[in-house]
């Protein structure tokens, strides 16, 4: 066996996927379990992917002319049983407001106190409190298009959380849009998808699967759910943006009705699309290694880190007031709609040490500044894409003047690394026996990571895909947008099919 | 009597305060009650003002240190019973969950199922879950100081709610801060109250007065409480933001320690600061008048309207295209840390009306175009801050290169309008009779406003406050930072003291 390079992170992702997760996200401080069962902290460095993220998808909100506002966190119960599908959907995981107040009781013991006539639930999405408004804010069909979005915290419990992928709270925005005609609800849920998905390519560099849900794995109450579907590394495919048509049906539950120009009184058409600190998740197993965390540039907290090389007095050497210029003049540098992030790291610690937990942080690039640098008015480059020996020393102002070059072509390697993965494991699978075999880990002792996305015929059989379910915990992703129309049979049940389906495991 | 002029609003201000806050929040379309007693919906046009007040206040944390993050929105109720004090000030007040899904019972009703072995309490201020992260993060002096900033929602149960001003869920800011000294956590504490003051006086156009509370008005755990207090129109206090120093209650309640420079252990001196919603309740209060609305320019939604005036087809006098012209002008102008945020109304209906609706929208400035103004190359604009009859027909190049110049006018006279309301209004008093003549209405059937701040000895007894808070519901606002050192005797009790303070009612 030859000798395996040293890694910053233990496991490494072959050896133990899940794990390797959990010890990135720890060694780049972005987030940690909670005193409350499945609710996370999100730390500062992770926070502000979120706040890139929000800033990003804000901005391509409002200039497919959306408004945000502000709905309440409790949802009356009453309010969740307006629509038969939807509560079922929820029930089984949603917090319940009782009481409001604590009160001494039993020998100075603090219990809950002042029962409510009616439960609250802590909200698990808003169709219905949101319906409520839209029903009092629609009258006519001037009113319409109305096209909302909100940022919130949502609560859905979970038994079995993970950081960022499956949290009891998390982050997210969730757009509710009511519309005139069927048309025009179908355009706006399409639309967001595709802002979905471009945001996900352009910035998370990462690609995606636009497509439509099965019944199955339909948004409780809709009627069509469409979905970006990405890649992870261990084959698995992680949901990362949903935009749902919901029909007449939430406007049925509410009440939203308008008078249309011809005076008649009709239900409006209604749509919902979400995203959430899920995406995080996404980025984090999509990109990172087996040194850690890996930041797409687009989306990074900090483009570059600046590492002064201690060797005792940094006066005398004039390293400090180097380092000092050299990230005013990135800072400067403009890049995507904002500048460059410079963090200038000056803790006294070993210069390896310091350059290691920059890489673990996932920083595109790093420069070192000595004394050396200095005299030759020079940086020393690390990339994070590269193999960490391959620093380059180069003249300043040539790296100050292509940092914005650079980056772009660190989220092309990102981008297409991440495409390459799916392209080598994405498979036309054509006989249940093959299906199986690609789904089923050769040592069933060890978890390892197998599989990848079948592009599958399907029936159209609802029984197919709880047997695949059922038998390899395998599901239908999506019907891809641009699958295009070919004769076939199900790859499970035999029957025709007309159109190729992906099946993966999945988050 | 004299004939009235006709306003927007009714009741007018003098009619009934309180019924003409509720009517210029809904014609100005900001918020609006919900179906969950006690909780609002922040609609569009008011929670722009939060994302601005957000956008401004974010970059001065960011500017003094400060990094966001985010905790969960649950707290166990044992962590809320480590600090005695902060429970009892939070427990009569909190929402309870005590459930975690909802099962079909009872002939198929949906009751609240699965009942939680310890109930968690929605956050009322997170102190106590913060710290409980903090206690992992802190190990030694060099972690500190730790400076963080949560942007969150958080509910006290509220019984009697009013929108922006008191309601059941809010959203807010809450810093909190850890340090290893106490003279560096009361600079922290001092720093962030003039980061409130500056942001209210110099966005919201709002002088304060800024000061120490006393113990009684102190927040629940607190060694002490510092705050800004702002004078409304109906002569009113309203605490605009509050700073806490904790000492080291809440690091002794959640293990905060470090290891000193001497490699000592020791609790961590903690500190926590927090504006919320309710600023927008003080911007309405403060500024708005019997017509509407009235937004401060540094923080409005919209800075100038620009409404085409239609009479039948407009392509025919360029109307529509000269609009689009200034729209584009008037935005690539600068102002504040971003450009001027123009929006161009073109529904079809009366001119009259379309100014009225932005008069109570409370836009800082409005133009109306119509073929006249188009061929004297012009514009005729209306100002918020001025009789609506005075409005002024100007070339339009000198209304675009003036406009950051104009509204820089605009936020002065509202500054100066506010000022000159405080300084009428507060009275030093120095006679008990005085005092209760001055916070009594003259008529007792019909509430009137009446009062102001009242700059009194007080003697340090919390009999007297208990004693004015019964008769009048007045209180001691704050002993404000800069009263000088004064000999006299207490305005109620006539015992000594040394200092006068800020006695007013309050929301």
């Amino acid at each position: 066996m030859a000798q395996a390079q040293r890694t910053a992170i233990t496991p490494t992702r072959t050896d133990d996927y899940p794990e390797w997760y959990q010890q990135v996200i720890k060694a780049a401080d972005l987030a940690e379990s909670s005193p409350v069962r499945g609710c996370m902290v999100i730390k500062p460095w992770g926070y502000s992917l979120w706040e890139n993220i929000q800033r990003v998808l804000d901005a391509r909100f409002k200039a497919t002319g959306h408004q945000n506002a502000y709905f309440p966190l409790f949802i009356p119960k009453s309010f969740m049983e307006k629509e038969a599908e939807h509560v079922e959907g929820f029930a089984k995981e949603c917090a319940v407001v009782t009481h409001h107040r604590l009160a001494a009781k039993e020998g100075g013991k603090l219990v809950p106190d002042g029962e409510l006539e009616e439960p609250l639930i802590v909200r698990p999405t808003s169709e219905t409190i949101i319906g409520a408004s839209f029903a009092k804010w629609v009258q006519s069909y001037r009113d319409l298009p109305l096209l909302i979005n909100q940022w919130a915290n949502v609560v859905r419990w979970e038994l079995r959380p993970r950081l960022f992928l499956r949290t009891t709270e998390f982050l997210w925005q969730e757009g509710h849009t009511a519309h005139s005609t069927e048309k025009e609800a179908l355009e706006e849920t399409a639309r967001m998808m595709e802002v979905y998905a471009a945001f996900v390519q352009d910035y998370m560099a990462l690609p995606v699967i636009k497509g439509e849900k099965t019944a199955s794995e339909r948004f409780p109450g809709a009627v069509s759910t469409f979905s970006i579907e990405a890649m992870m590394q261990d084959r698995k495919a992680l949901q990362s943006g949903t935009s749902h048509f919901l029909g007449q049906n939430f406007a049925r539950a509410s009440g939203i009705k308008f008078q249309d120009e011809s005076g008649k009184d009709q239900h409006a058409w209604t749509t919902s699309w979400g995203v959430s600190t899920r995406l995080i998740g996404g980025i984090i197993m999509a990109h990172s290694d087996d040194d850690g965390f890996v930041m797409p540039p687009r989306l990074a907290s900090a483009h570059v880190a600046i590492l002064p090389m201690s060797h005792g007095d940094h006066s005398e050497s004039g390293v400090r007031e180097y380092c000092d210029r050299l990230a005013g003049e990135l800072g400067a540098q403009k890049y995507m709609e904002g500048s460059i992030k410079v963090v200038t790291d000056a803790r006294e610690m070993r210069g390896g040490d310091k350059m290691w937990s920059w890489i673990k942080k996932g920083i595109p690039l790093w420069v070192e500044i000595g004394k050396r640098e200095v005299d030759a008015d020079a940086v020393c480059v690390g990339f994070r894409d590269k193999a960490r020996e391959k620093r380059t020393v180069m003249p300043r102002a040539q790296f100050v003047a292509g940092i914005a070059q650079e980056l772009d072509r660190i989220h092309s390697v990102y981008f297409d690394r991440a495409m390459a993965l799916r392209e080598t494991n994405t498979r036309k699978i054509e006989s249940k026996d093959e299906f199986y075999k690609f789904f089923t880990p050769a040592n069933a002792e060890k978890p390892e990571i197998h599989g990848g996305f079948a592009l599958c015929h399907w029936s159209g059989e609802p029984d197919v895909e709880e047997t695949v379910k059922n038998d390899l915990g395998v599901t239908i992703r999506c019907i891809p947008m641009d699958a295009p129309e070919e004769e076939g049979r199900c790859v499970i049940s035999g029957k025709p099919s007309r159109r190729r389906v992906i099946f993966a495991k999945s988050y």
